[in-house]
């Protein structure tokens, strides 16, 4: 008998489709041998040389759009093979590189969103162009994802926003800034903007709009120089009575909580699932490790005390993508999203990501914190995805306070 | 918008088949009114008490037979329908009680494994009868998962073994006994018995057979008093030459670790299910208590560190149970299951199950800790799972060892 | 040269005093010759036979009185050896069984909070009487610990108070009640009483007074079935116009806040200190276990996994007991004590005795389990710990609320 | 009332000495003033800059000097003044950074370690030198705080050292290399050399002496590039027929495991004060900013969800603080240290900096992952420790073998 079995590349996977298993093939082979030989040269960059004219980050942003996942292509299929297709091939990518797979996602970001409100004209206006979500404000930085004030203390005033549109006939007029935080950026053409939105003399949450970045008025930060997804840039954008035209509305008071709910439902899952690639490339890299390593005349792997934290990251990854697939199929089939389950599944898979970061570097030894081996990348990136794209305990915050059965108080 | 999502029965459960949502519901049924009512009450017995004559114990024995569950029909459904319908069903069982849903389990493993050694005829045989797994020995805790002897010291004797069998012409001889740790045993009518082998004048593990328990010559121990699921009664089994017809061997010396892997790779799954449901039980008792009890004006669901606190419970249930699906549906699709899958399925949802019990009754107070509530039944309940079913520590030693490529090393 | 050190009874002690190695040697005897034996035997009976006439109890709380701890014993010693002498006697008690190591603290509890007071008469007065502390009431969980109401939401009602004082000339009047969570209410004789005071036709924390329970008026509900501590009793006490004299009270509302203050400071610690001896007698029992059991021809301390695991525990006794000492050393040598790190102290201390008891039943196996060895006992104990004198969620609330420095806000 | 208690500048300390004061406020000065000014500065350098003419280190080094701190000063005190005075003085330097800190603590070694050996001739010949510990090498990372064999498999061999001495007249001749985690390697004078001794054709453990690294034949590797502590320098020491005066020797074969064990046990508490010192500097700053940082209309401090994590880091540097201080204080007056004490305080103290410093990095969101604030940098330090001076889970392997009570197996 064989007492051991060699499990698929993600691991305690049923039998794929055809199709899924096309989709995991290229973009592994793609995160093999374009993102991981990058990610390394871009991690050592400075933040403006990352996105400056050398740098191997534009043509991987445009190798990217060869692998046929655009918004468009995703929309063609069922919802539930959607986000199954989705999750298979980020999640490669991410074993890539985080930073690079979270570029590749937050470009499609605009149109991902102009999806949810069912607007597919500004779906084909994104096609093809570099995104961003431009939602967090410096003085509102976990504000944004609670629109409803739940988070608040009772008496406790909302204070200004930071960034502030108002509808003048068929123009939206957008003023302020966003916050450093916002993902892609600094190389974005075209940014999902949410926001409060002027009304009969004062601002209410919000609008949520495409706003074209090369458009009058528009300005950007420098790039933010981090601890890690340093692949990944992240700046602010400033406004100046930039002028929108209304056809690039997504949703406007009525509909502002309920688009905002719909893409943190999304966003969520997906920045989790990249959280369950890196603890992948993690746990990987350590097996491996333990296998060509020797001590005391053998491979570590035959250290039981090895082999027995190896056994541990291993349920630990399976875990979690088994929550971020279980949260997103539930997601792709319900009459609506749950978001506590999206938040499950993003608190989870990111503090998985940095204890299996950090236990597979343990593994290495000194070697793990040297900049010759990968390990200490992998656990700066990890550490990053708990407070990219919300901190986990806002996240956990907001979790709660959806499990509130308002039948019963 | 509603920013709340009310969640099926189990959380994030994408749409169920007619058949999985009819077993659920019933299965719901049978432990809201029978499992539970009866749950508290055989807790408080003397474990001679919870199986005498007396005891509600016997008639829920027999209602459970009425579920439909029975190995033969389940072995009439698809490999991966059947896994699904007996965790949905195995899940409710167990939120109802998970002493008695352990029995129900244990009753069935004759069969089961009857079934996985492809003998149909003892699958017939063990058809109806209580049942129970004898595996375990007094001097063998945790060398019966390891028939292969990884987890030794590498100069370790293996010891003399306290039950052996040897094989007599048409019958099969058994001697020594079974420790005090096999699940049913006081009231198991058959036995699926896994033992040394006596050839040649030495002991070589093992043989598998089923060993009706009305035979001459076997006696039991007087029932373990325990801490937590007092419903599952646990005790030895003495074998003094007892004769079994050869027709009821399972197994030889060849296909001992074999079939050792296998039914451990599908009992590891199941006891982490019922781990799951334990979990959910405490999980929803605590949500429910939050929404009731007041302090300082409001219920305490509305205090922000305790909805905090339940949000994490939920998350852990649902990656629980995420986990133990993807482990089981993995092991029923694919060519051989993954028994590292099936570990990191049972010590992920015991763990979870302790934590979330101990965390449930946190949420209780004072109330937690008395006996007019469950929930000090269920953290007994929980905690006794991390060593049911082989210790999380030896699993997770062994897991370490099924990570080692052959190839690699 | 010796690779390992054997260390004294209480691990990592720098030299005692002669008189402090007298009180450890002392009452080490006692709980080993006294306590052990009788707490497997007080913990079988239901509650009311634990204090019924033919408990153990009775003798054991009698003998205690001869180990010279008395409140007005100690108050001859100066603050810091008084503390270190308390500490080293409390650890030995609890270490032999933490339900009568608990109940000879709360007997004390009325005469030390006297002498926090600095009423000498009432020391005298409670010196050699059981005695408990009242404060806690059934709906007022954790509100009592916070007198300045920080914990509560803003706008969140007190609600009634359930039990009120009034001053009438030189009587105090009580009625209402305290709830089933006072230590030692069914056999004290005499009560710490904390509760509010009716004044001008509202009711405001609050009063102390010390109030003999054999008064007209008094009655006491039956003791509690609880999960652990089953030797410490725990009950309602009713007050129906209770008449105290006057010189029996101990604070009014001017000092009510600081005296709550300095009596949590004060009862944190020791109950930490009870936690430590539960846990070290977790460890001890393990550790002695590992020495004993052999699987695979040699003794399990010899596996690898044990004694890591062990490491583990002994590490976690060793800082629990370190905070312990550091947090009560300050608080008896700096102008206020610091109820923050008594806070400290209860929350690492009980944490430490619960997962420490749980590792080490892990190490017993399944005979961990089972009511033969003590060990599920002992993780009964550790678990009520993290409740008792207040939960310690609510407690670390209050102690982030002393974190803010008020001159930076 | 005073409701909340300013602590001094370590905690819950209890009244220092005046000297001890005084060398806190020195130290502390010089951390603030000096130390914290360099650290961020040295920290973006490149390794080869960090130990360059240029680098702000040089100065630093010399400043320290001036501290009165040296061995010699210090072998004027008690044994128990001498340990406390150490630990406080350290505490502060690492507060201020723990590179610097780690890079003072280094250079004493040699000086530290003759006065282990007794030898006062090196402890002179040692004082005003920078210096490094030499001990671990690229195949033996653990192997060395092993020297008895007892974490090596039963029959694995050893291997060959990759640095051997053997002793001719009066010289000791030195072969081989160190690895590159030999701290302050590339700046140091002096080192303290363990190796192996070839004796009689075979090589055996071994011996200490002091080598002064000017010796010809003696040459450096390039210093290392990696992820925390990065004013800390380390990488190889190469040897080549380095002939060292046989007055140099502080040990031979009989001595070796003996020496070993005491300068472990003076190491690990050491390194585990410095990182009580990193946890305490990551806890302040996130105290700090979460009085600064206002979000909804009110500082974070005022969140009940922060102010609860900000007490269970000053609950965990308090822990670890009284650890480490409690094991030093035994080792300090026991007539044996006891290593598993020193392991216990290294393996507490370097966990709680890692969580504490990633708990407050999550306080500043964000903020807390750029370069423009401290935390991204105290995070990477933390980690650093868990595997500098051993890795903690090799150090808790050998912890566990120094439990077996050799009279009891």
């Amino acid at each position: 008998m064989k007492s051991s079995t060699k499990l698929p590349l993600t691991g305690l996977e049923s039998p794929l489709s055809e199709m899924e298993q096309l989709v995991q093939d290229t973009c592994h082979r793609f995160a093999e041998e374009v993102l991981r030989p990058a990610s390394a040269a871009l991690d050592k960059m400075t933040p403006e040389e990352a996105v400056g004219a050398g740098s191997p980050f534009w043509e991987i942003m445009q190798h990217a759009q060869g692998l046929g996942l655009s918004v468009q292509a995703m929309l063609e299929m069922e919802p539930l093979e959607r986000t199954r297709i989705m999750l298979i091939a980020s999640e490669e990518l991410a074993w890539g590189d985080g930073g690079l797979a979270g570029m590749i996602l937050v470009n499609q970001m605009p149109g991902m969103y102009s999806a949810l409100a069912g607007n597919l004209e500004m779906v084909a206006f994104c096609e093809g162009k570099l995104g961003c979500w431009g939602i967090t404000e410096p003085d509102h930085g976990s504000d944004m994802i609670d629109p409803e004030g739940n988070l608040r203390a009772k008496d406790a005033p909302y204070g200004r926003p930071n960034c502030v549109a108002r509808i003048e006939g068929d123009k939206i007029i957008v003023n302020g800034q966003k916050s450093a935080w916002v993902s892609g950026a600094i190389t974005a053409q075209v940014c999902a903007l949410y926001c409060h939105l002027e009304e009969n003399g004062r601002t209410v949450p919000g609008v949520v709009l495409i706003v074209p970045l090369d458009l009058p008025g528009v300005t950007k930060g420098k790039p933010l120089d981090k601890l890690g997804l340093r692949s990944l840039n992240q700046g602010e954008i400033y406004f100046d009575n930039v002028e929108v035209p209304i056809a690039h509305l997504l949703a406007g008071p009525d509909q502002y909580a309920d688009l905002v709910y719909h893409s943190l439902a999304e966003a969520n899952v997906h920045v989790a699932n990249l959280a369950v690639g890196l603890a992948r490339a993690a746990y990987e890299h350590a097996l491996d490790y333990a296998h060509q390593r020797k001590q005391g005349g053998q491979a570590i792997i035959h250290h039981q005390n090895v082999s027995y934290r190896l056994f541990h990251m291993f349920r630990k990854v399976e875990a979690a993508r088994a929550l971020v697939r279980r949260a997103a199929e539930y997601n792709a089939t319900a009459r609506q999203p749950a978001l506590q389950g999206s938040i499950a599944a993003k608190v989870t898979a990111t503090q998985t990501a940095f204890e299996v970061a950090s236990e597979a570097l343990q593994i290495f030894g000194g070697n793990g914190l040297t900049k010759e081996y990968q390990m200490e990348k992998l656990l700066r990136d990890a550490r990053t995805c708990l407070i990219a794209d919300g901190c986990n305990e806002a996240l956990a915050l907001k979790g709660g306070v959806l499990l509130v059965d308002r039948d019963k108080v």
